[in-house]
């Protein structure tokens, strides 16, 4: 059995962005993308991380994605945009788009922009650590293919839509809330699928939209939306949000790019930012987001050596450690991710 | 047994209107309010109607809150706003602030605006409706009095926070989600201790944070949020979106309006409008908003008699039916109104 090995921030950077350029992605798009992929490792969102880039890479070889894309920013007023992601990366495509709301919120104190015609676009926690970095509020999400049975139904007709809000705390421990809508990941699923156990009765239900706690039935049903219509109504909310209104495609009309790798995705993503400092002023607000870290943190723990932490506080810890120490990254991925960039190193001087 | 009687919507606005001003609001609040109300019980959300207004008036009259409020728009900025609630009626803030907000995204296509020093506002759904017949997407939320303990801990430091979306679709039957972040609501717990039968084990917590299937305990306890640290997130985003950004209270800061009726709540709310016509355009965004609500009702049903629906769309129904028959109101309820307003006929023109 291989293990994993520590390799610096800095490293998996550059070898990020080689893997990229090496399939015709022009460096800026490369670069943005490994930024977001190496920042969710560092999380330790590793299935959001580096792991993507020889599914992300076969895709752009095979032009399911779109390696030349023209990413372009259309700013429809002082505080709307609307981003076409031309079938490219989609971490490319979502740090243009937060890039460019970062602008706007500068500017007029809020901002929505949508991005359309994009792909898998990483962890959302990333760009809202970026968001909180830069003194603002974010709101995002992004749709995803359809893995899930709307509330009462027995088809996939909505995605497991990721859904954040962040907003900065003095002192860097900021608030990151970063969540699919589904009870359980699907791994978890498959897990016990092969172990043989039972899962609870809230995680799936099988392929006729009954619960199930039969993982295999499960696994050929759907995954359970948290809080029934709830969750299923978040997706759909989400899915607007990213879907509808960027113009872009939403439902049924997203392709599974494991399904169908050599096909457009055509995912959308939105962010929301607004300035704290324009509504109730920077002081205040910042003594605010102290008092309700220091509220929520000091709450009396149901296990006392499990203590109540904030959404993203983990991700934090654990990206702390990472800037440390590296970021563990198993031998084998490494050397394919090493592989992909063989014999295709940029002439790019810092590298000589 | 006393049953139940269908009244119209105007009467129930006049009745609903007359009880408020009865206790020293002026008009204008009082109407607000009630229309919220009215709309709630359209809508059949009994627990956020006229129900309410027996112990909104003890409390205007206990100066619990205030019936004299002076409710002002601080306008930071061409897409934010703040609303001081003066701790006068909620649904009267929270009319002003949707009022302001969809002045805004008239003229830039977004607008943020969020409210403090107010009270329990109704349900989001009446709001909601309002922003689909204008045309425009709608994000919202409101913090509400600690009942529920964050993912792990237990001592009660987060609100059952409702959040949410609203996007207009043509013909009428819009998309309009509407939830809290709790898995089950207290009352259906209650119900459970009344008549000795066990929960399920997702619902609550007891006293000591642990899960529980007993509903003595778990009422003892508290309400789980949905997916865990998933709604436990989700409250604390929408706090900071109503109570913190706004330069209002939050978490522990909230004062509940039973516990402590002659109390300041300190509740607040936010709205965030978007005019898809400055994004998408009116046309695809209509278009769009169609074929969806399409995919999502024309889903193969798990149980064939139980199709499925948009969230929303059975409040609206109720709502149409309403208009045709009445609004059902326990008589007993409607005696108590009717004594509210008793000797306190406003003197206006239409009522000689």
């Amino acid at each position: 059995m291989s293990g994993a090995r520590f390799v610096d921030a800095d490293r998996l950077m550059t070898l990020a962005t080689r893997a990229f350029v090496a399939v015709g992605v022009n460096e800026e798009h490369a670069r943005l993308t490994s930024a977001i992929l190496v920042e969710g490792d560092m999380m330790g969102l590793g299935t959001h991380g580096v792991l993507r880039i020889p599914s992300y890479t076969e895709r752009l070889r095979n032009r399911g994605m779109n390696p030349e894309a023209v990413i372009s920013v259309d700013r429809r007023a002082p505080s709307l945009a609307l981003v076409n992601g031309d079938n490219g990366l989609g971490p490319a495509a979502g740090s243009i788009a937060l890039n460019a709301a970062l602008e706007m919120v500068t500017e007029t104190g809020i901002a929505y922009i949508g991005c359309s015609a994009s792909n898998h676009f990483g962890a959302l926690a990333p760009y809202g650590l970026k968001a909180c970095e830069a003194g603002y509020v974010m709101i995002s999400g992004t749709n995803a293919s359809t893995t899930m049975a709307p509330f009462g139904g027995k088809e996939a007709r909505i995605g497991n839509n990721p859904f954040g809000v962040a907003a900065p705390i003095p002192g860097g421990m900021h608030f990151i809330l970063d969540m699919a809508v589904s009870v359980a990941a699907r791994g978890k699923i498959r897990m016990a699928a092969e172990e043989g156990t039972a899962i609870p009765e809230s995680w799936a239900v099988d392929k006729n939209g009954l619960l199930t706690t039969d993982p295999t039935e499960a696994l050929a049903g759907f995954l359970l939306p948290v809080g029934g219509h709830k969750g299923s109504g978040m997706s759909m909310a989400i899915d607007i949000l990213s879907g509808v209104i960027t113009g872009g495609k939403f439902l049924t009309g997203i392709r599974s790019w494991t399904a169908d790798p050599d096909a457009r995705s055509d995912i959308g993503h939105f962010f929301i930012l607004i300035d704290p400092a324009r509504l109730v002023g920077r002081d205040t607000f910042d003594a605010a987001m102290t008092e309700f870290r220091d509220i929520v943190q000091s709450t009396p723990a149901a296990t006392p050596s499990a203590p109540v932490m904030l959404p993203g506080q983990r991700e934090q810890e654990r990206r702390a450690q990472a800037m440390e120490k590296g970021i563990s990254i198993p031998e084998k991925l490494l050397a394919q991710i090493e592989s992909l960039t063989d014999g295709k190193m940029p002439a790019r001087k810092r590298d000589k």
